[in-house]
């Protein structure tokens, strides 16, 4: 097998089930009861919140834990008042949650993408108005692995804030930063990003699905989705799903000890992959290389149904997707391909790489023969239509 | 070490360890991608959803996976429309969940409960009036394990609608059961209850923390907490925590199996506890065996500080807790308890021991005996002030 999505789904690392399995049936206790292994459970689960939060430049009491980052941009959108008149501002290559969350408050625009993926700084501004209250910008696209300039947006938000300050116009903006892709392959830190708001996500980074967390700066009030109990500073009720952030907090260090290393690994198999595949027809590599993460490659085979070539990959044990999956299983053409400018056959013929730990130079060099193979069938089979 | 905090949160079994492990790391495929091995999770993924509903009698296209017991119940609490006329009912001995949802819905009264902890079924006949649109009631008592008369309730509720179907009232009723604390215990079949709603909790069966269930009956349309991918029909959006389900499903359909075994077993223990302490000062039994569950022993022993006792039982490695572990880590005194009619002094000495698994007749008698020592040494101390 070859498995070529990382963006979609990774597995659990040892090290972060090491870190899981004793909280499962020894350190079972509810962290919220008052004896002794309950007591000790909480401190590691505090301590374990404030290894998270410190890999990403923040406290472990401005963390709330989420069940992932659907939850988290949920939360964080919750900012936005209902029924109001506040305007919202999303980039065109967010992910579904983002996009749905913009749509349920209501009054939104879509901020504009360069043929890389990366938001346009102009038509940012431009569209940024004294009733703006909530803008959410993904940190890396998932489908074309563009990093956006979320610190140039975070400037420009700065100064619309500062302007306000000086009409004495007391309306708010906050900027949430969907960083679901990037920890372990990038530093992130909330303060050199400028945001408010932080999405991240276990599942990503080797850490198990079903666990989350959304950075929340010093002067925001969120709204609580779920009510109870009142743990995670009444932001989010519930037991505390202990397992899953020891798992978390392990996962996201271990991928932050080798950013650079495994940048640089990627970063080679990448390079490989766009030197080996470059004589397909008619190609075409999607985003510039130089503002991409490493770990994904964007590929457009336009005159090929990008679909069939994924069904004959799997037949050949070789894993990948057209983009996001949560949108592929829906069916839905990606918005982010057609915000970036594509045609409907470069669309149509798209492919999403994603590589991690389960790459290395032997299988990306056989996944590589085997797509030229696939490529090479399917274009007989047109031909002889 | 001698654990009577069942209630509070158990330790994962050993057959959800196994039917969670695989999920980790050799099946963590994204269940929404196309290709074969994401298909395969996915189809074991509704599989053990189904298993999961067969247990209370549903299709696992009724259930909505949630992160836990707080979040169904949440979720289930949507379908109050917003800033509406609608009226709430709740009982007086729910989880602190349902009351902080009832006050957010606004408009919300208090079912009264007998002494023993039960809803008074004529006072839920006065207090349901022609705008009730939402009845949420627990199906035992987590603190002191009364079961409710669910399926009274459910045929008071029927009327009511067929009376509303005769005068062409559309005003709609739903009724919500949270069954976080049950299963494993006694049958639980939402026909038969006669519930629209009905929240499970994976935590509280052997099963890991941060996954629980709601069912959702076929008429019944929610509001989603969350949007985004769209998953668990829309009402759930973010990549599904498949090793959570897994091991939820094998947890439930391992406690399923042996209700009948527990039950007689823990019966037994918690005879033998009522016997032992029943020369402790004063002691009081709180609530009736007759209705309910064995894993639950709630006492009272006026004129001590249970807090003190907690501590001291502490020291001697025996955990228990005054009440929910939520309420409690607040320093709540419980509204159940007064809800029943105890006094301060009651409320102030009440303690909750919650059987499970973990305890056999060798460690309940040595957990008698030491909390026979530990009231001693309280009442000398007390005694020479």
């Amino acid at each position: 097998m070859i498995y070529l999505d990382h963006a979609a789904a990774t597995p659990v690392s040892e090290k972060a089930q090491r870190a899981m399995l004793p909280y499962l049936a020894d350190n079972f206790f509810n962290p919220s009861a008052a004896y002794l292994p309950s007591v000790k459970v909480r401190r590691e689960y505090e301590a374990a919140k404030d290894q998270i939060a410190h890999i990403i430049g923040a406290k472990g009491a401005d963390l709330v834990i989420t069940s992932g980052a659907t939850e988290s941009i949920n939360l964080a959108f919750s900012i936005i008042p209902a029924n109001s008149e506040a305007e919202v501002l999303i980039s065109a290559v967010e992910h579904a949650s983002v996009l749905e969350n913009a749509k349920r408050a209501g009054n939104y625009q879509i901020i504009n993408v360069d043929q890389n993926g990366r938001v346009d700084l102009n038509d940012f501004r431009q569209k940024l108005s004294p009733r703006t209250q909530f803008v959410s910008v993904c940190l890396v696209c998932s489908e074309i692995g563009a990093v956006q300039p979320i610190s140039d947006l975070a400037r420009i938000i700065a100064e619309e804030r500062q302007r306000r300050a000086l009409v004495g116009d007391k309306t708010p903006l906050f900027f949430h930063c969907d960083a679901s892709q990037g920890p372990g392959l990038m530093e992130v830190k909330v303060a050199r990003l400028g945001v408010d708001l932080l999405t991240i996500n276990a599942a990503k980074v080797y850490g198990p699905k079903g666990v989350g967390a959304l950075y929340v700066g010093h002067n925001v009030r969120l709204r609580p989705l779920a009510v109870g109990g009142g743990q995670e500073m009444g932001l989010r009720s519930g037991t505390e799903n202990v397992p899953g952030v020891m798992a978390f907090a392990a996962a996201l260090t271990d991928a932050e000890k080798h950013i650079y290393s495994e940048r640089k690994r990627l970063q080679e198999l990448k390079t490989y992959i766009t030197k080996n595949l470059s004589d397909l027809p008619n190609i075409k590599y999607i985003g510039n290389p130089k503002t991409q993460l490493p770990n994904i490659l964007a590929i457009s085979l336009p005159g090929f149904d990008a679909e069939r070539l994924i069904f004959a990959l799997e037949d050949r044990e070789v894993y990948l997707s057209t983009g996001a999956a949560c949108a592929a299983s829906k069916g839905i053409k990606s918005p982010t391909l057609r915000a970036i400018g594509l045609s409907d056959e470069e669309i149509a013929g798209s492919l999403r790489l994603s590589l991690g730990k389960l790459n290395n130079q032997e299988n990306i060099a056989e996944a590589c023969r085997i797509i030229h193979e696939v490529v090479a069938n399917e274009q007989a089979r047109l031909a002889k239509k």
